[in-house]
């Protein structure tokens, strides 16, 4: 529409009902977006398949409900991640089409207007080092999931027993992008990146104690490997790396 | 130009050489700041009177000669800040007509085109704690000055000796806008900032040793104030509070 | 009072009755702000618009209910910020009158001998990236309008999606001051900053996850940026930031 | 005891019952304190006029129960400090004769063995510089007066309106050692000792907010501060300065 | 020929030269890579494009030369970063065959053996801050061109006059692989990552003073971020960024 | 057993059931481990003597006791850290047969076919600055105790009355390895490294307040120290401090 | 003579040459420093004795000269520290009467009116840990001794072989007070504050490496031992420590 | 020399020559070592193998002469470390005995009455993971060298290339005590505890950039490992960890 406000403005012109100095004048008072910025935003979420996403944490869990119920209604999709266990169950209870995954703290409904990602190029394989990590690394699967990718979950793979991460290789060696997350000192990135020859994100954890630093550790560490390849995203943030490994597998 | 672009565009619309939907495609290319962009930032050099600054330091002194060398050919007002003393020397020998302050680390030359800003709300005072902070405080003397706001500086008149600064209580409650330049532990934006009712600019310096942390002292001292009105800069910022408080004084 | 103080001092010199070398060991043992400290303090409450503020965090709820109790009967103006809901429920109870800004955790009382602010020069507009900076915003907002400074809040205009910010370019060129309300990593207040030409106040926000330092990373990136006229204060201080936009906004 | 298990040694060796080199190896196993380290500290209690101090954050209620129990039966002097509301109430109901300072967090009983302090060289004076700062600086007045000094509380007088500080400028002259308790930007330690002549004792605490960094920032402050005869203790030891001040004002 | 090896031990044991439990020893001495790892760091290099790579930092001036001799005579190609003024200088005196980028700090030789990249998905789009980040931008842009990923450099586009970088949205939007090079408060990779659909990897850089932390505050600002689609390498790590862009950008 | 797969596979090679080339393709494909990783880890735990621990912060009750249920059906022996009132209180109603060490935070069983170490060295002594180390000093105890190593444990030997440090100078010097557990300024293991001729390995603990840093501030202590033979482990890390003296002290 | 122009102008007013609302508005006018401030400053000088300080680190070695030839010319006393190898030769060559302490960096000249001050309570005692602590400790000694208090000095004491600090129990425990030098990890002020009952001011010290931060390990180890008496100046203070350490033995 | 001042002080008394209450007193002012201390520390030199070590940096050239000088006279072994170049040349030219490593910048002269240490209990095996980490390495295998301890050096096996780790998968699993030196993310150290069941030493290293932290980063990695047995030393203490695994050598 922003288009066609443009297109009106300028058939005006066309017209000879506004002079072009007149014609300047509004255009300098349109917002940008006019010329293309909410087209392009709806590309984006064309190409990347990727629908509006509801942030849960320190949200009131009535405010969830609330978007959730006018998503629904719009017949959109609907993903949230970061949701507590008292707005899981309130969703739940409201709206029995919503599916959990409880690990994750993710739920979600796809609308029949969603459709999966076209043409991916590749396998995308997350591979965690602890079971602590579960909650982030099942974020991340959710977040792929929800795209159309295809997606496999190794789990409690940490360099501390490193024979139970070879004992993968073969996975490991036909993805097409590997997300590694980790806490305590983060090296199973490293590793693996070490180890592979497509581009691997790093997902540092929270998990940890002591001199740990909340996961600034495993962060730094992932960081400062000269593993080739490896990239990395915030601390917990398994959201943002399947979302990242997403656009990274489209053909 | 840019908004010549435009016009011309608009006006081949209007004489019917340009069918609005092709017009929309052109428009599309088009960079934003042919909307306004570049006229806003002409607006914006007229409105707050900075010319364009040289940042010096880590540019190699040839790259600041060929710089100066333009600006002066092009008639520019030239304005430079963390100015070396090898810069400073190559700069003087080349271009006689330069202004230096060798405190300050700063150069510049009012081009005869330049004009000292219309209408200031009162004086500037720039009050700094120690001897060793002269640099800074000349910095933001020197940037204020290019903008023709008038400006008092007071020296040495930090918290370990505060009479030094009550002795300089007419001036200090006389001002519009006042820069508190301080290292160690910066106390001086608090006291400042809690005796008078104009907006404080605090400016921390890297002045101090051991666990002063570079700066980072003053620094979270000042954001720490709980005396009403004053902000903050980075560590050493001279020219940045100058410039911010040229706009606060404008009428 | 203290004035007067002085002045009968004065006068027993005057009529002989005190002789200078006894009046001057006198006038050593008088506080400084019978010189003029108190005085000064009322010009400034009298100059900026401020009244008492109850900063309520760590009060006990019996403590703030007694400063109000106290303020209402002298019929001064009450302001209190940073309000738990444990506080406003009861403040609410007992003085019926309170008007409350429930998001800011502010509330208010403006005596009837409370003056709004004579002059302002334009426009302070107050932007904020995401919901989730709401409270810190709002706390602004409250700030400035107990001055009678005029105001504008523009939410949700985080840099991760900027042309919200652009569909709002005429608001932000027209205002005379900017408060640039940001968590995560903060850019908001430098994009903001090298678009306009007036003085813009940064506040970092706390909300953020990860790597964030709880609004270190926002308040760093706000010291660091290089636009011109920005200037920062503490993490989620709003009131600060209103408090000194107010000041920039007087003419 | 362990001077008389010495003095045995030697009277058998005087006796002939021990020979020199057997005494060498029995002397070689005794424990160092035997030689003197018991009376040593012994001396030092006397001297200090400090009686055992229970440190009861973390401990459990029953166990300081325990402990006071096992003091006030072998009429020793109590003295408690980081008592919870859950310790005191217990402490009161099971020992009436307690006296309890709420806002310090105390609670102590002198036994009738107590000796106030023989010779204090003068007032120590405790300043604050705000109403949170008061545990605090409650902590350290306990402190002192339980071993005799005598101790003024000056409170309120941050330098956000440094005239209240000036208030006491008497005082403050008057005072063998100060104590300045500040939270937020704790420039109240610089601005005292760059104003008095005698030891001042700057104690960091843990009131603020944002980049307060839980009392670091007045610590550092502290530290870097210019001013003379100005030593600083951890964040929140009010007992800790206590300690200090009364040890520096023995004569 | 690892693999022979294996393959010599199973030969033999199906001759019947070597009997199953002496095999199984011998296995259990050979090194895991003869089982795969040297051929997967071959298929490595094939399938990523990448050389072995010279990170001159810290080496000595004679041993850069040795190595690249080495190469230069095993015709391999050769591939160097973080090269000094010295090094350089030795290098194109030594090797006239070698070409150089002085800004990059980067020199390279390839092989006649050297085959560029078969299949790339798109262009890679490198966008820096800021003139100072130019060396970075640069080692990025020497990373990609050895794999024969093609790659546009847009320098000089910051956030603190955003206008510059919309003017290169057509770029930026047909781009399949973005790098974003910036210091400072490193805004430039959220504004650029909110504003595509593609992968975007953030470099921070080390260029800024004050409380820039020596690119720790761009660094987390870009970690910070909740654009999507941005992950992040280690400061001044132009040529990770390079690598990583490469991977990417294979299809 | 993986052992054997391989085995198996030579013995098909062995009999001409399984041609080399064939035989070398599955060998890529088998895991690691059954080279001799899974015997490798059976050597560690034989040699090491340590069980399968379970680390109980952040998991959830039941499924500490689903493990434990699991680990005594199959008679093994149980050894759990950082249980929590909740998880102890179920897992002692649940397994009458378990054992507890309520300050350590540590559960065990030890299996019928649990074996004592065979050989140690020497009694390695632990040894604890404060009573409220009690928690770390006492899970590095279990710890060594569950391995059949000797151990003695000294508490509240913290330097501030380093005389009750001395006067277990015996013991300390006729130890084979020692623990130095310490919060606050962690001096503890300085001093007790500088005077004996062992390995000593120091446990920081985030016992402390203030400007401790949660531990951080004893844990670089250590690391600074001068001492010979001083080796550090995490903040808290009792456990880790015990299994490592374990291993020092097999003969 | 501040105090004469109040004088003078009391006389006025005694004199009826001037009436008290006019000499109010005077009294207004005058720094407070007139009603007091620097009689103060004269009497704290008097009786810390402490003459002028010059920092030369940082100064220009011609400004130094110029301040010393001065104070020379007033026949002030002279005390200079941090002074560079560059400084001390052009000091001495200048000014043959100057005495310097070269390993203090340390330099001064005591005026023919310079009195040693008049009533120590006893001898301040400096203890540093390792012979590269030699710098501070002889800054802090140079201090004490312009001040006229006794000091001894005892280096090499440091914990990582304490018979040495206790060899000099004797000492120690006869000091009125005793400031204690270390860098690495920084124990020695705990040890010795936990062994004598006199204030004791510790001084970290910037020797060190790898974690040792630049010293703020010392420094927070200091801050973090429960030793009583123990306050603590900046890193490297000496100057600091000497001058808080003479205030507190000043009887 | 001390013994013998006790005995004679004994037999004084024996010989009733000196009451034991007299006794008693001159004990008292006996420095503590004279009770063993001095003997104590000839134990563990004779116990460790361990000469006096002279860490170079920061010391004069002529400084460290002199020491070399004044050992050699004695005929005791000499060893240093942290040499840099100027001294090194000194020391050769001066001394033509001296042996060096100019690696690990450390010299040494085995004095012809060192003697090897007597019973190692197995061979200590070093890895590196970088060539830049060959400084800290060497140090490490010098320091183990003069004790006479078995040392074998693997270098180059960091975990960006695992194979390159596992093809020494042997000499790792023989060794009685390996360490493990890593600069960048420093996960050697995790990987190689992980794999063996001897006790593992970490020394993170200086090697590395931008968010490297001067080797904090590595570090902290090696401080959250789960790998059991791992201890840690400070950055670059190739010495520490060298003499520390030396008396963990010893049977």
């Amino acid at each position: 529409m922003e288009k066609n406000a443009l297109k009106d403005l300028l058939e005006l012109v066309a017209a000879g009902k506004l002079s072009p100095p007149k014609a300047l004048d509004q255009l300098a008072e349109l917002p940008f977006q006019n010329l293309g910025f909410a087209k392009i935003d709806h590309h984006r979420s064309v190409r990347t398949g990727f629908p509006e996403v509801i942030f849960c944490q320190n949200k009131h869990p009535a405010h969830v409900i609330a978007i959730v119920k006018s998503q629904l209604e719009r017949e959109e999709t609907v993903f949230a991640t970061r949701a507590g266990d008292e707005v899981i169950s309130l969703v739940c209870e409201t709206f029995p089409q919503i599916e959990v995954n409880h690990i994750a703290r993710c739920f979600w409904k796809k609308s029949r207007h969603w459709k999966a990602h076209p043409s991916p190029r590749g396998v995308i394989t997350i591979a965690s080092a602890g079971t602590a990590d579960a909650t982030v690394a099942e974020e991340a699967r959710c977040t792929i999931e929800i795209t159309g990718h295809p997606c496999t979950l190794i789990q409690d793979v940490g360099v501390s027993g490193i024979h139970r991460l070879f004992a993968h290789q073969k996975e490991l060696r036909e993805s097409s992008v590997i997300i590694a997350v980790a806490g305590m000192e983060g090296a199973l990135a490293s590793v693996i990146a070490g180890y592979v020859g497509c581009p691997v994100i790093g997902v540092p954890t929270s998990v940890g104690y002591g001199s740990h630093l909340n996961g600034l550790v495993p962060l730094f560490a992932m960081l400062n490997s000269c593993a080739s390849g490896l990239t990395v995203v915030n601390i917990d943030n398994g959201f943002g790396a399947g979302q990242a490994a997403s656009m990274m597998n489209q053909s």
